[in-house]
């Protein structure tokens, strides 16, 4: 009986940049439990294993947590290897958590695996350094579902002093540019959201505070966004058009008309 | 001439945890120059290039940034492939952007291969997740290295409203916690120093914001520190014992024995 539990990080989308322990795990999987955004190719790696898809999909809801939690328990205690699989890191807005404080009630060896986390591999992928000598040396990361949520981290920053990273904040973009520019944010602070980064539907909007809240991609697209608030945005203006496409998977860029003004100013 | 420059992340320590992507282009390098923190065995995947140590080293300083810059240009230059090996990610305080910014000045093609991030990975390695529903929904990353960078970002938060993770942050973890508590952060506000995580050299302290000041490792240590404040660390006591000691590299916890009573409040 040497079940266990393996809470691994699948990256930011890209099945290349899982790690190479990652990677392991999933060879040697009996069951892999993924969530809606992992990629073919990382499930490719895993041959030998049972594969479900626990994430939302198609329009159908997500299993329970109560439900994945007890599929993984007892998987483990019949002693098979299991992977938790999910994107970026389990332990960023993952519920990596929740799932390793049960497997730790239910007695269950488990073991976590850290992934690229996309709150720092989106905007690198797409040529913005999250911190940069001189321009920001600290980096906010947080979840756009709830203005609950964001609200009271965002409101007492001051303005300019770091990167903000906003996941799952597509929806709020307006309402957090809005909340940014009453607090003193200026309007010409460099924005970005950068959908699927990291994967071949790779797509960018570059501009600034004052039209987040209008950003649209060039293709219309479901995958999920990640916004980027701050002066290091600036700099994908210099880096991306240099990030050799061959070897990068290839952003799609979509710069905005309004871009060239803002940066003009 | 296919010269190219990888800017690659070595993550936190364990070679296992390089990407898929990062250990290929170490393979194919014809030089690596790489950081004081990098592993010998992530440096022993790439058995056929000349490798040369830029970082701090044994008393003598870093190479010069202009030095590794013209290194890097002069190489790719001349067809080679190099592999600019930092640890973490390339782009947290790494200095990335820097260079980024020098090879697309100088017009030589380079990627951007992100890696397993200290900022998120030490905690998550060392059972804390810097994430959790209900408990944090955001993380603010900062370097402690120089007060002018830290103290007008941590000032204004509102008191355990997220997760602060502190790199290049042991020598001001007194100075940091004096701030945070005179701001109105509790005094029982869990708090953790975490020196190699991810490595088997990785030791834990854990404690309270206002004992802070005074954590130190079990055993004399050289090794870098991450600091972690805020109300997930208190997770890491549940987490961290369950954790499969033969998988993950092993924590030498080095509980205080002022810990159990910090709980206990």
């Amino acid at each position: 009986m040497n079940g266990l539990v393996s809470l691994v990080g699948a990256g930011p989308g890209d099945p290349e940049l899982l790690t190479v322990r990652g990677a392991r795990a999933l060879a040697e999987a009996d069951l892999v439990l993924y969530d809606a955004l992992v990629s073919p190719e990382a499930l490719a790696l895993a041959p030998h294993a049972q594969r479900f898809c626990v994430g939302k999909r198609a329009g159908r809801p997500s299993m329970r947590q109560q439900t994945i939690n007890s599929l993984m328990i007892r998987a483990a205690r019949r002693g098979k290897r299991v992977v938790r699989l999910k994107g970026g890191d389990p332990f960023v807005f993952g519920r990596g958590g929740e799932e390793a404080l049960a497997l730790a009630a239910a007695g269950v060896p488990f073991e976590v695996v850290p992934g690229v986390s996309s709150a720092i591999a989106a905007a690198g992928l797409s040529g913005i350094p999250v911190t940069h000598r001189g321009i920001a040396t600290a980096l906010l990361v947080v979840s756009g579902h709830d203005p609950a949520a964001w609200r009271p981290v965002l409101a007492p920053l001051t303005p300019r002093s770091l990167t903000i990273v906003v996941l799952m904040g597509l929806a709020s973009r307006g309402a957090i540019a809005a909340e940014l520019l009453a607090r003193g944010w200026p309007a010409g602070t460099p924005a970005a959201v950068l959908w699927a980064a990291g994967t071949s539907k790779a797509q960018r909007w570059l501009g600034t505070l004052e039209r987040l809240g209008d950003a649209t991609p060039a293709e219309a697209t479901g995958a999920p966004a990640t916004l980027v608030i701050g002066a290091v945005v600036a700099l994908a203006n210099v880096l991306a058009s240099r990030l050799d496409d061959d070897l990068n998977v290839a952003p799609a860029v979509a710069e905005e008309r309004g871009d060239a003004r803002a940066r003009a100013r």
